[in-house]
């Protein structure tokens, strides 16, 4: 990596091409980045979408063919955000090509092909945007876990739940399609949840889920849900759901250890709750951490204390994070080993749903 | 039933009797009641005990053999408020005697027992203390579910989180001993949230489970946690732990329906949040209804709107439900069949997570 | 005070009544106090209402003629829950007929009377019914006030915001009659938070206010608003209103201090808001103390931690403190100096108001 | 106005330099907008500084003397984020070099100064910064209320509380500086909700202060408290300061009318609380209005529903607003006049306090 610029290929202009393009801008602006970014080719089958993306954010050239667009000595990173039907044979082919490959989640539609996936990115520079790893409550909250500020964890409590999909009668996204999406809530929601799991508090060892579609006709799971242990020894819960009635991202997670308790909400994602369950009993309550700043990670590089961030800029954080990595040669997370981890897990969600038993990892 | 008072004789003085014994005393300056209530006799072991509640409960008398007092001819109701072991015996000697009988949940220790219990029952009035179901907020919930205004119920989400138990090297307790207690957070913390289910629910048709306990050598559970299908379509996840540390009593449920959702928290227990999904995308959220009055269930035999009532009051109105249920010969809940099928679930819950499979209902 | 026995004669049958009733019923269920309370007569214009109240809160005997139960000699204490116009001549009769005098807010129509009050009962142990004191919440934050623990205080943010008398046209009540209430917002609401202020910030140094009434036609006050000085240097802001749209009983300050600052609310009367300055300032944030114990004032004496009380338990603590004062010979709070300091702000309330100018205390 | 490209020159690099460049480079990305805009010339005194960011933030060029900026032929626009103390200054220059003039508040350092302002500013399209007004979940009070939602309001209670300024030994800082900043939280913060109570409730006709400076030897007011009246008959209360500790940007406001009220957090800015007094009393409650779409101001031209935004986006939509009126024409606020208006009551309040008397407006 001797060049200081990247040259960046999209593929896919939805919502998330929306978010990577927002990162791509503003990454600069907020973090000292060792490389500049140049939104060089947007790729999509849409054309007419494609060139109004391009248009809005400033990306010099369209493009409709990806493998053309994966083949160009002049491109330097592959960045993924088509249906997620499509993440393996471009991430695949980005690899064999030399290309840095940042891929939206779910990394892949099944384990087999995530690991296929990690396997041919073990060469190039790789991501997955699970981008809740850097909300800064998030981060801060593994940052108090690692200084063993709750100390040896009990129970891990955590849901997605969103509501867009409770219409039973709904049909025509792609999200609902089996052949595009592979599947509803797990690949959408739970892969999050269980990424951040992995991330807080270390791998899963056995589960036991129940995946559930209310829609009558609808190809893909509108919920699933699992109980877990843990291998450091605590038990963990898990929902994932599109007919949650009420709650629009209710990305939420409560962890009890020995030491004090965390919980988070992505709805109010400039906050942490904190219980230090060392202090001396009558002091005792939940803090409400406004996670702005000042000494919270990622904080000092946005507004100043109490002026709050959105769910944009955990986009950004992601990406700041990934180019001081590749500068300094140190690891990223997520990467595709991590994507394969929760895929993987998604696997044993399919295999304990459809053979009504416990499954181990 | 041809006198209007009732003279009570209560087995068992510990937190419960306490809780009883402010019923007795509050339930007349509150509602308008069909009987007098007498507090007769008081019966324990533990006679000091006993005699310094009496004294400041305003007991006749005391007693240390319950068999004597429950075959008294001067006593209408026989209330046990014992350690979980001592349920069936006194419920049933109370209901060979033509006794009311009202019993502390969990009913008993096992499924079996229970069935015992409800047979025995069936020709004497009878109450389980499941004393949540008069929160006004849930008899509120209830109200707007059988209204139908949250339609179709997709999930059902419960737990019932302390941290009372969660220093691993407290014993001595009797909550924490298997010949008293039967079990530990299941029969004391799980029963409630299984009944409120039933109440707002309905019937469980069939669940998978894992219990655990943290506490090497602690002979009962610290925590259950199961998922589950209902007889009405809707799935459901329950958890209860005394590991829960932060929490301290946090007895919750959120409710997902096609129509709007309700959620639910005991420490906060004048509000009920609901969620009006008719209305235009616009102008929906969560309403925070403080059940205070006017004119929701219960409040206006307490005090003026905005005028919070406590944990105690749930046992007032219980009690005021049952005498008028008992005058005018209606049928009351939570009775020993309510138990009985509570117990049945909690059979359920053991079994499945011994046999690490799901067990239908 | 030899003997250990006080007997009641409680003028008035109201919602004080009852709140007064339930108070001494449940004071001894409760709290060891040195003395027993005998509820001997309860007196009242409309004989109907106090027969119904003597029935059913266990008072010996009804009376309608004030003056002849403050003569009795059996009775040992005159309890005044009447319309505020009555407060200034049972409390001076009774007092001069050697009686223990306790008397509900605001204890008089003005400061001169008040002066009067406080005059004549000097000699007799007397009691106010701020029963707000005796929120364990608000004695905790005046415990770490008391501590230290939020330093010098800057600001002191009360209000006491209401909406029951909201409808312009609703007339007819005792509250809204000049007469009766002497004033509105003011003796009802505004006298509670300045009450508080005197205990938790000390003296107030000098006001300006506007007090206003949104009803054409209405006698008494609506809202009272005020910004005033406290003799320690912080600076406060004042409002009391039966106007706030959506506020039930919102009763709520906020101090800030060199140290900390400390947010409360009434209609979640368990939880006091604390904020510890002096952390480093990553982990600054509001910690909500769910203020059931242990370790918290008169927690103990009701429920296992975490399980609520409400709204009359305030009445039963003030009670508790008051017995114990007597017996012990120690002062109680608030006494009839404490009201009349209260009274004295009222008195320059209004003449700011009148006058548009600032008035010193 | 015939070109549809607009070059901008930005007077000042601060923190609000930041806000505003990232406002020129965002609003394109989120808001179809009829003029592009050209980041041209960013000029400020210290070089360095102007450098830093002008690489960072992508402005072609840099200067340090603004009367050159001004006059150059080739500039649309100008932006003024200076110390208040030259706003008066560079605004008139450049209203009368014919330039577009946009200003951060608060606009002057008096009210002369801003009636001198806003007539300069006649003949040319102007803007003031005040960026909340574009706070979707504030448009939405602001449509709510003109629906007629709330009805006739009685109360309006307005407070920004920060705590940045409460080291009373901190000095050295320009906010801190009467020569550059005019005064202290009166220009910082009182400015803001008086703007916003302007916008949301209409004129004040009188006002009744209290200015305060907490820090020895500081120039600056630390807090400014009024007690109003609007010209609609509300009465209301404001209270900005520097010294709530515990409050990082607390900027509240709470609205109570006849038929509903509304209350709102900056910390919060996604959410509305709407009180709906018109619904039957056992449905009222405060219902929280996640102000993230669908159907809700600007919201559809950020992120799907459930997806927050932060403080920046407030001034992206300020802008998309202000570049619609000025290419149809239609007149946007809040411009000079606003900030005129919101200057004359600064003068009231400062008078006010200085003599300790009601001020007419």
């Amino acid at each position: 990596m001797t060049t200081r610029r990247l040259n960046i290929a999209m593929i896919g202009h939805g919502f998330m091409g929306r978010a990577h393009s927002n990162a791509f801008h503003q990454v600069g602006h907020f973090f000292d980045t060792p490389f500049t970014l140049k939104r060089k080719v947007i790729c999509g089958r849409n054309q007419e979408a494609v060139q109004e993306m391009a248009a809005r954010w400033g990306w010099d050239e369209t493009a409709n063919d990806w493998h053309a667009v994966v083949d160009r000595k002049d491109i330097d990173v592959v960045d993924i955000g088509t249906p997620n039907a499509l993440h393996a044979e471009i991430a695949i082919a980005a690899a064999k090509a030399g290309k840095i490959v940042w891929c939206e989640k779910p990394l892949a539609m099944n384990g087999a092909q995530a690991a296929q996936m990690a396997q041919a990115t073990k060469s190039v520079p790789n991501l997955v945007w699970f981008n809740y790893r850097r909300v800064p409550a998030i981060a801060l909250a593994k940052q108090l876990i690692d200084e063993g500020k709750i100390g040896q964890v009990y129970h891990y409590r955590a849901a997605y739940l969103q509501s867009w999909g409770a219409d039973p009668a709904r049909i025509g996204v792609w999200r609902f399609n089996k052949a595009d999406a592979g599947s509803g809530a797990m690949g959408d929601l739970l892969t999050h949840i269980v990424d951040l799991a992995h991330f807080l508090n270390g791998s899963l060892s056995e589960l036991n889920a129940l995946v559930h579609t209310f829609a009558h006709g609808r190809e893909v799971d509108d919920a699933a849900i699992f109980t877990g242990r843990f291998a450091n020894g605590a038990i963990g819960t898990f929902e994932a759901t599109r007919f949650a009635i009420g709650m629009k991202n209710r990305n939420r997670f409560e962890i009890h250890g020995s030491k004090g308790a965390l919980a988070f909400n992505l709805e109010e994602l400039n906050h942490l709750l904190y219980y230090n369950a060392t202090l001396p009993a009558d002091q005792q309550g939940w803090t409400d951490l406004m996670v702005t700043g000042p000494g919270h990670p990622y904080t000092a590089n946005f507004w100043p204390s109490g002026h709050i961030i959105g769910y944009e800029h955990t986009f950004v954080a992601t990406l700041a994070d990934f180019l001081q990595a590749l500068a300094s040669g140190s690891e990223f997370h997520a990467n595709f080993e991590d994507g394969l981890k929760v895929q993987q897990v998604m696997d044993a969600v399919e295999k304990s749903s459809e053979t009504r038993s416990w499954v181990k990892l």
